[in-house]
């Protein structure tokens, strides 16, 4: 058995996995991320044991622990480099759990887990190369090849969000200009469609969001553009237009056997699916010998636990 | 012994090679591209043997012989699949040159060829992944992965050219817009400068060009910009930008070892080398793990016979 944690700016999920990646229980509590990283680790610490003792299983069943970290890690040293949504720099995160867990501990940014378990238990199963875009809050991204995580030389590889989209776009938190998570992303989803109420006016969105343009998100997009309103609809297509050119430009990359679309926005499912896979049909540069399946992840949040559990396992 | 042929669309070049990557002998002739196939791959039968006569060596010796295609091409059937600049569609070069010589034939994309080149016995050398951009009249890429070419599920990755960099830029001849080497290439960089020239007028350019604007060519940019005209350096050094931005997209995509720079523009030497690695210092996301050397290519022109001899070793 092992365990997985996925360790969230929100939540810090974790579950009891077995050898095939079924979750036989988990439980997640508050990151609360203001916290010093001392007290969230602690945290960790105590959900795991909690799990174990509601599981009934006993700690000298557990071969491994394994951690999915929002942002750059260094797993031979058991270091968060850099998380920026919880503020971390260089912790020495596994060093800090074995004060509460005594076993071996591996950690992997959260994207690369998400593709991993989507590659062994989800969507990507049965082939040999895929690759995940996790489209939430950001775009991250975790690419398999020949049936492994590609880590990169130096651990900082793999960031498919960040390859400038629009040399002339706007700024990206990277300090770069116009990398495609600027275009793709929920983040990316609602200020397009924030822009486009305010620019066009009346909209189902306006109404769905409670009146208030700035609580227009990607679900509000995509629950106005089913029922026909036109604003919503536009953005949306747009949003479709700019994911299918990424796919298209990560197809002449890397001419993987899948893409696989998971995160938030994934929840759109076949209303998101079907025209992306018309659109990037329509404008792919050599369609001969085929390209890559593109399909809807389908472990949900749980990826992130299943993923992690999965490189303890090794 | 084996034999590398570089089919270009000007030249056809075919050498002589030992097992450690040696060039022994070579020649060219004209590729002459207007001709049927046929009448090119028997010109490439005529080559080899008339390399192999004056060389002393017997055929028996040769193990196989391999060959660097300027397009798609499928190996296991022997097949050039697309090649745009010699107007081949499912040309099966293997079958035909068998008619000529009667020995294992191994095909790949000219990009990957000298890639593999530069990896085995260039620039690349002690890396364990490298990226080889060949700036020429387009932009190609030979993407090494730990110790082998990598490939693509479909043959068609592995071209980096062709990622989307300006989602509004110009038109690329895959049909898509705003492709990378739109923007870095040999064409792009006299393309900007004969536009500059345009807007800006006099320049040294101009002059070196014999005073016609359609004459002004990626040397005549350096030539220029290295004898100081201020609009010959405003041109290379957005030039240096593009290639910079492209380059930072690479390492956050791959991560790589090495990013090797040939092609024709790399002839420009320290005085490309040197600011490319300072924009790229200055605009790299994330720097604390390192990144990718960036190197000139070492081989030249010889690379593409090299590479395609090393295919045939296999």
């Amino acid at each position: 058995m092992y365990i997985g944690i996925d360790l969230g700016g929100t939540n810090i999920a974790a579950g009891l996995v077995d050898e095939k990646g079924n979750i036989v229980i988990k439980d997640s509590t508050p990151t609360l991320r203001s916290r010093t990283f001392q007290e969230i680790i602690k945290d960790m610490g105590v959900l795991v044991s909690g799990i174990m003792e509601s599981s009934g299983w006993s700690m000298d069943e557990i071969k491994g622990i394994g951690i999915g970290i929002p942002g750059v890690c260094d797993n031979s040293k058991g270091t968060v480099v850099f998380a920026n949504n919880l503020g971390w720099v260089n912790v020495p995160i596994s060093h800090e759990l074995e004060k509460y867990v005594n076993k071996p501990i591996y950690i992997d940014n959260d994207a690369n887990v998400a593709g991993l378990a989507e590659y062994m238990l989800g969507a990507g199963r049965g082939y040999n190369s895929s690759i995940t875009l996790t489209i939430g809050t950001g775009l991250g991204s975790g690419i398999i090849l020949d049936g492994r995580v590609y880590p990169g030389s130096h651990g900082v590889g793999g960031e498919l969000g960040h390859f400038i989209f629009d040399i002339n776009g706007p700024q990206c938190n990277c300090g770069n200009k116009g990398c495609w998570e600027q275009y793709v992303s929920a983040t990316a989803l609602s200020t397009m469609a924030q822009g486009a109420v305010g620019q066009k006016g009346g909209s189902l969105m306006l109404e769905l969001a409670g009146g208030k343009v700035e609580r227009i998100d990607a679900k509000v997009v995509v629950d106005a553009a089913r029922k026909g309103d036109w604003v919503a609809i536009e953005v949306f297509d747009r949003f479709i237009y700019y994911l299918a050119m990424g796919i298209i430009s990560i197809i002449n990359i890397f001419d993987p056997e899948a893409i696989i679309i998971g995160g938030g926005v994934s929840k759109a499912g076949e209303f998101l699916l079907e025209p992306l896979k018309k659109k990037v049909e329509e404008h792919i540069f050599y369609n001969q010998l085929g390209w890559a399946d593109i399909k809807l992840a389908q472990l949900g949040n749980d990826a992130g636990i299943i993923g992690a559990a999965m490189i303890a396992k090794g």
